[in-house]
């Protein structure tokens, strides 16, 4: 044995989240959705909450994953297919409930140094991301050259972080805002003469 | 004594639900910021949840005088004295204190259909105000008349929403994506030719 969690206890945390939320999550609920023990999972961290910060370095790694995985060679058509991975409605249960599980995460972070922590990270790279890809549009001419890439990265992460939030809270759909974003805010924020500082 | 929650116990869960969050909160925490006897205030309710459900809507009613009191003759003045009070970062610690938790809240709803119902009040009211404002803006030629207000309306309840989970989880200010706002988006969204339906 290491210190290392075995994917099959990330695993099951990843099941027994989307099933019991965070706030009722127990080392029991994970050790259910596993064939190890109660025991041997204790082993490995002392305390849920450590455990849980392990899980959120898993999961920053698949993040990352899936956002690098949109990549496409013109900027406009990358930004779009990020876009429809974080914004378009997930037609299977486990997506909402994980979802679900992240904001208690999130409503937790700002009690819990590490949990923020990890948010940060989170958030610092899909805003990088966006940065990049609407800086790489501006060069490519494919984007209006007026346009300041760190401005609309900032609007649509918290576009993204809001709709998220009220897709789990409230149950409201993200299609239309997806929609919406890529004929407006795409159209119109990013090929019409926007000033990079107009004030 | 009638049913009703008295402003004592109202105030006294505000600035409970601010010390101790969401999730900690108990009636005792209640009792000990106002002079009644936790007795006497289980006597309005029975849980701490249905307590926290009148508080809810003590809130509502306090949030949508809040935005009323933004309102300006002209819609361009009114839209940006709103996003300047819901966006402009606050400096007292009671207001960061009490959207913490206000996140934890909202986490819960999917868990509690009251708790839910209220919060798509607040977002309604929200989304309804900023599309009656965008679309005043239009009918008085001060916004682009191709504009469709509901869909700015759309994506500015997302970035508020956004900016605040991001405020409070993540300590990001909200401040440069207010002027991001009355920058970029009040400017090119709404004045710039936005097509309707562009595809």
């Amino acid at each position: 044995m290491n210190d290392e969690p075995t994917s099959e206890i990330l695993d099951a945390i990843y099941h027994a989240l989307c099933k019991h939320g965070y706030a009722a999550l127990t080392l029991q609920h994970i050790a259910d959705e596993s064939a190890m023990s109660k025991a041997s999972i204790h082993y490995y961290y002392d305390s849920k909450n450590e455990l849980f910060v392990a899980f959120l370095d898993f999961l920053y790694d698949r993040y990352t994953t899936q956002i690098d995985s949109t990549a496409r060679d013109s900027p406009r058509e990358h930004l779009r297919s990020l876009l429809e991975v974080l914004l378009t409605d997930e037609e299977d249960t486990p997506g909402t409930e994980f979802r679900t599980a992240m904001l208690e995460v999130t409503a937790q972070a700002p009690y819990d140094d590490k949990i923020r922590d990890r948010l940060v990270e989170f958030g610092d790279y899909l805003f990088e991301r966006l940065r990049e890809i609407i800086s790489a549009g501006v060069n490519a001419g494919e984007f209006n050259e007026s346009v300041a890439p760190e401005r609309i990265a900032e609007i649509l992460t918290a576009i993204i972080t809001g709709s998220h939030t009220r897709q789990v809270a409230i149950n409201h759909s993200t299609d239309r805002l997806y929609e919406t974003i890529t004929t407006n805010v795409e159209t119109q924020l990013l090929t019409s003469a926007v000033a990079r500082e107009e004030q």
